[in-house]
């Protein structure tokens, strides 16, 4: 029970992070689209790495139904579990840009008219996804007590290097849909993103299954 | 007695870098407020990792009265320190904006015009002191020798996330009524803002007492 | 085996992240290179750590001939060893620059007009490279658990101290000069640069042999 | 003597950081110095925390005339050492300047006519220097492994709340007096700059010697 209140309150905070800096990036940065992404990039490494550390000995810290899918498929997350989770990370991602527009005084529930599509975005999504999980299973094999950190810094590297500035998460990519601003994607472009995220997260998690197998640590130079 | 040395210098110093460096901000930036606003969160990001560090081992440091209620109401501050604490943040806080007047040579003592009232402010700030709460709650939970970090990135964040740029300190609110600058709040608002941190103090400090209750340490995946 | 796959898919990453976060940053910023330098330096500085982290067990992590050579003259890389890792290297990071293109819907294959040359362009790289290699070889000796932190904020810092934003790796060098875009160096000026940063990792490994020989450890204040 | 060039070069590598990223910062911003400000903190910053790691050991990484006074005065270095420090630092750090000239493609000796002085300056140099030596004391007293981060995380936050940005060292002032560039200062304000650092080490070195006493250590919330 905690587990899911876990995945759903940091799903909740993330998604207000997210859409939040991104709101206040785009008002105050007025057109220089360069600093407001600079400014959402450090605020969503900053709140994630907080978000991990607490959530992280409750729940995991997922915040993410492609992290919960793999976990699962490696035998981490029981397959009973998975669907209250995503369900959790779901309802807690939409509560929480529903607050971010609260407290910036706009329509609770917009459309966004952001299009984001297309075969070089999909490709973006993937590559972000995969690096996600490489970045996750390898930070648990060789330095389980940065993950938080490793996953921040990851955030923030592919914010910039990703041509989608990385969703490289479902739960994430449908309640951006429902935010018509700086963060947002619109409701015809989620699926394709989804579909992406799910298959860069099938390869990064294979990739990442034998790049950091136990039985091979005899490795090194 | 040396914690409330430590409590008073440690919210002076807070003070002067959160004005300081929001007028350096607002004079270099020359009409760039998201350029100003990033310089404002790093700096106060930083100047806090090191404080908390420094004055922590002293006092705890609090340096503001929504936490040292908090920790009282949790039976880790006596009640008979709480005024000399609120004390001690007060005249350090109000020193500090001083010290930061004289530093960047202006008038020592101004009134801020800077309104910020309105729901959509005091929600951002019930969000951004209860968020802080949950951090530190979380942190001392989950990860006491990283506090100083978490409670850094948790304010860089929430200066972007919230629409009021995350103040989530009655003794901050305060001293910053007494500058006519960047960091400023009028006068007349800072009573809806102490009243929204109270009652973010008592959310977060209720839900991180739950969350982060040490005996139902058997949770996880 | 599985060390070449680890150098080459973190080359690939890190050129991923160099050339992704130059175009991502050169776009938003309209002209404004130094925010842009400032977004390619924090995602480079934040994917490195991620990078090194990840595949510093599997590989030691060099990404960069200049390293390996040294390591080899140091006696911790094995000669034969140096040659198949110096191919996963040059492989990895034209795969990484492709990847980057494809991401931003870009030719695949350019040649870049940026010209980088000149001695004061020489002299930057010779002392990147020196400064990298104190750096990777201080750090070993004093703080062996923080060399990914070390060489990710040493590189940030390079990118705005050094003239030439700081290569200082002839593998990143030549791929590079297969992209026309914020990242890239002209073909013709990557052999000077090659040169330079040889002789720079020749200096920074030789002067950092001796100041952090461990038999000398009685030093101190 | 492998101390003596450990704060050699130490000083050196830190003003090339201090001036190279100050002199791109100012090109690349054309203009906006919030920009370039921000770009000279995080160079610096980012540098500093390298440079403190790997020198520490060797010489205890002080380059910094105000820091090695207080260390002798409070008997952590002998007196007899001290002259050959402040030669080293200020040898060390004109190299420095005249290797970020050459890396810039700059006159090799220049001389600065950026004015700051006055009252106001002055206690920022005061400010920044107690600070600073706040900040060493309280870091070896609670922190010791954290020093580098602390003193770089203090030096990101001064450089922006402190209205001179944060010189807080002779030896640097001095050096930054041969440089007509972004981080200049004109060699006729030095002997204030110097003395108001002078006085700042003492009163910071005075009260972190209360509050970070060792037998003081029972205190706490």
């Amino acid at each position: 029970m905690r587990a899911l209140v876990a995945e759903a309150i940091g799903s909740a905070l993330l998604l207000a992070v997210v859409v939040g800096s991104g709101i206040m990036g785009q008002t105050l940065a007025a057109g220089n689209d360069a600093v407001a992404l600079l400014a959402n990039a450090l605020a969503t490494g900053a709140g994630l790495l907080v978000l991990i550390t607490l959530f992280g000995p409750l729940s995991g810290a997922h915040f993410n139904p492609a992290v919960s899918l793999v976990m699962a498929a490696r035998g981490e997350l029981p397959w009973p579990r998975v669907l209250p989770y995503l369900a959790a990370q779901v309802a807690g991602a939409v509560a929480g840009v529903l607050l971010a527009h609260a407290m910036f005084g706009l329509p609770l529930l917009q459309e966004s008219q952001h299009l984001r599509s297309g075969w070089p975005q999909w490709l973006a999504e993937v590559t972000a996804t995969a690096g996600l999980l490489l970045t996750i299973l390898g930070g648990v094999r060789h330095a389980r007590d940065k993950v938080p950190l490793l996953v921040a810094l990851y955030i923030v590297a592919a914010y910039w290097f990703t041509a989608s500035t990385s969703f490289a998460n479902p739960a994430v990519t449908l309640a951006r849909s429902l935010s018509d601003t700086f963060a947002g994607i619109a409701p015809a472009d989620v699926g394709g993103f989804v579909l992406a995220q799910l298959a860069g997260a099938a390869i990064g998690g294979g990739l990442g299954g034998w790049l950091f197998a136990a039985e091979q640590d005899t490795a090194g130079a």
